[in-house]
């Protein structure tokens, strides 16, 4: 196996109407573990496609809300292993304990989805007012697919990118999975202007709970996918105000919460 | 919103060429926090679709090592609240402090992927000798789709099955977490016969690291998908012997690993 950061060579048999073929290379997507922690306190681990690992972790602190604005983090430094320690700036005091994977979720007082929902309302604010024309949510999702730069390659990676409300691209990241290509976008965007604009999430893989809880903690005005929203996902979008759009393909969506925004 | 345990009925707003049509309904699924327990002790919440929950919970703790045989588990006991509380067979011992959610990666001393392949090694057995026709392999996905219920309808929840070598289902589970649909099948079948035939794990997701380390710790043969291996997928089923299809679509597939399982 021969890798770049993102994408490894590896011998493929292929079959086809029972012919098959040997000796020939296929490009997978990378998958290796990054360990997460803040202040040299262990976080979490996640499965990730290596690059914009700052990002990474920047975003990730900020969209699980361990720290509530980029500036709580003063740098985050890696070693030779594959950990990042993410060091808080003077005077930040976060309480590790109460953090770990699923953090919103196990941090709330019993499990249930309204108990999660409302985890995240206490700390993210409601989404600011804006319109945005329908005509320029419906060309978002062929937006971020030309500006993948590996998807072709491997079929294997998910994008995420930030639009402004007129369509134009601000950032876009590429991860195997789909909340870290979130967080690759939401940190890289956020280190250069903070908070960030009224802006739309778009997402290649499905629009969960845990993917717009990550936009409402940016303060981002919406997320949008090409495929479909969870129901927790709905409530949330619909309690904190975001645009909620999915099944965005060709010249159609649906809007699943925030219909109000829509101009025109 | 209304809702079954699968699919919830929500308002949507559908947007089709500039012009939109109000107050239609749309099914999506359903996705709520499940908080795993093992003898009173917190080890997880996942986010989940209702329905199968004992299956979830065996399975989960199966493929993540947790239990190294079903027999092990005594019964799983479910209060009002979501929470599942797996309690442990007379005389069952296993050192809760050691797990946490990512548990194979956050054990394994250093984090990186050959550690993280290791840690698996140390508890899957090599995968059992067997062999298995490519026409079966080529009609897997197609079937796997046939007998998952709900997607059609929520276009959001992922299958995994599980399918002997004539290509016959033995269990199909799903789930709006591709891991969670894994682990209901595996669970399902796993109360029924263990250990495992050297059976195909066949899911509509992407062919991670921890898919394949599921199939791996439920001694299955191998993994099929519709989609994209990762490269630490590939590394492990190489390493324990599994067969990896990927891109199973028509008659065509890519074997990633595996290739000798191929019978004629």
């Amino acid at each position: 196996m021969t890798t770049d950061h993102r994408s490894a060579s590896v011998h493929v048999h292929r079959v086809s109407s029972g012919a098959s073929g040997r000796g020939e290379f296929d490009a997978v997507a990378v998958e290796e573990p990054l360990e997460i922690r803040l202040d040299g306190h262990s976080l979490a681990v996640v499965m990730r496609t290596p690059g914009d690992d700052n990002d990474l972790v920047r975003g990730f602190l900020l969209t699980e809300g361990v720290v509530l604005r980029p500036s709580e983090v003063r740098r985050v430094e890696f070693g030779d292993d594959a950990i990042a320690d993410a060091r808080l700036a003077d005077g930040v005091e976060v309480d590790i304990a109460q953090f770990s994977r699923n953090m919103f979720v196990s941090s709330s007082c019993g499990v249930c989805g309204k108990a999660t929902i409302e985890a995240v309302e206490l700390l993210a604010p409601r989404a600011p007012e804006f319109d945005v024309r329908g005509e320029v949510i419906a060309g978002l999702t062929a937006r971020l697919s030309e500006l993948q730069p590996t998807f072709d390659e491997t079929g294997g990676l998910h994008a995420a990118g930030i639009f402004d409300l007129d369509g134009r691209a601000l950032v876009v990241r590429e991860d195997i999975g789909r909340h870290n290509a979130v967080d690759k976008a939401i940190g890289a965007l956020s280190a250069e202007v903070w908070p960030l604009p009224p802006a739309l999430l778009v997402v290649s893989g499905r629009q969960s709970f845990e993917i717009v809880q990550k936009a409402a903690m940016a303060r981002l005005g919406g997320v949008v996918g090409v495929s479909a929203p969870s129901s927790l996902a709905v409530e949330l979008a619909q309690q904190l105000g975001l645009l909620l759009a999915g099944f965005a393909r060709g010249d159609r969506f649906n809007v699943y919460a925030g219909a109000e925004r829509l101009d025109g």
